[in-house]
């Protein structure tokens, strides 16, 4: 076995045997609603302080059609949430604001952040997302519930304990 | 400023002014690579144990084209490799192995499993990914380089100080 691989428990069936191998899938549940790349754009706009239609038009470099769709999906799916405003002599219009279902992608899209730095640019990037009050630059950093640093040898796959069959 | 914002540090300009958005994006640039549904399945898999075809078209629930396009493409972008291999009576055939560069995406689908366990699950999922000396299940956590978890209200977006320019 590489090391770069999750051991399987060895309780569970061969993974061929499994029924509902993807219905059952949380990562391919999380990117049935996180369908597209620009649903991805529109999402990192709203982290870094998009509000409204035009913002995650021109922020995200999508066309307007685009932004359009994808704000009512992402609305649809309970990521964002639909807030009116109305601006002196205009028309009352809709701000777009993350509920906690899409704020808790955040380490999802930090850890694209940092895998696309690492691998996909040479010389470093432009930017960095550090914790305000220390200086640090942060990561999404795979942790146990005790609070260990998990490196990828010691995963393991395993039935969950919390769920009764 | 919602707390599931990212503080954007008041140093840089405003974002419409900035060039190359998305080309300067690590986000934009990882989703380049992890353009598909199935490239992330492919992937799944490969940390699941799968090396060879049938394995992935199989445990993925993709076609064999399908399987077959993937694992090209994820080949060719350095996140997976081929090593032959030869079963006795059989013609040469490849397997696929993650490289550092694929096995580094782990954070990534971590988090995407957490958050369709916690949002699109209803009642739990059948599967836990643990820590296998301690026992404790694995999450992709935001932290920082000097330790500290970092909720959503204390992330500044900021230039590289490690970048000149």
């Amino acid at each position: 076995m590489s090391a770069s691989q999750i051991q399987m428990d060895p309780a569970l069936p061969p993974r061929e045997s499994w029924a509902d191998i993807n219905d059952d899938c949380p990562i391919f549940q999380s990117l049935g609603v996180l369908s597209t790349r620009s649903a991805f754009l529109v999402l990192r706009e709203a982290f870094y302080g998009a509000t409204r239609f035009d913002q995650f038009a021109q922020r995200a470099d999508i066309s307007e059609p685009v932004a359009a769709a994808r704000l009512k999906e992402l609305t649809e799916a309970g990521l964002l949430e639909k807030h009116p405003y109305r601006e002196p002599g205009q028309r009352t219009r809709n701000e777009y604001v993350l509920t906690d279902k899409g704020a808790d992608l955040l380490p999802t899209l930090l850890a694209l952040f940092r895998w696309g730095e690492r691998w996909v640019f040479g010389d470093g990037i432009r930017a960095d997302i550090a914790h305000a009050s220390c200086g640090a630059s942060v990561d999404a950093v795979v942790t146990c519930e005790h609070g260990h640093r998990v490196p990828p040898g010691e995963l393991r796959f395993r039935r969950n304990p919390a769920r009764a069959s």
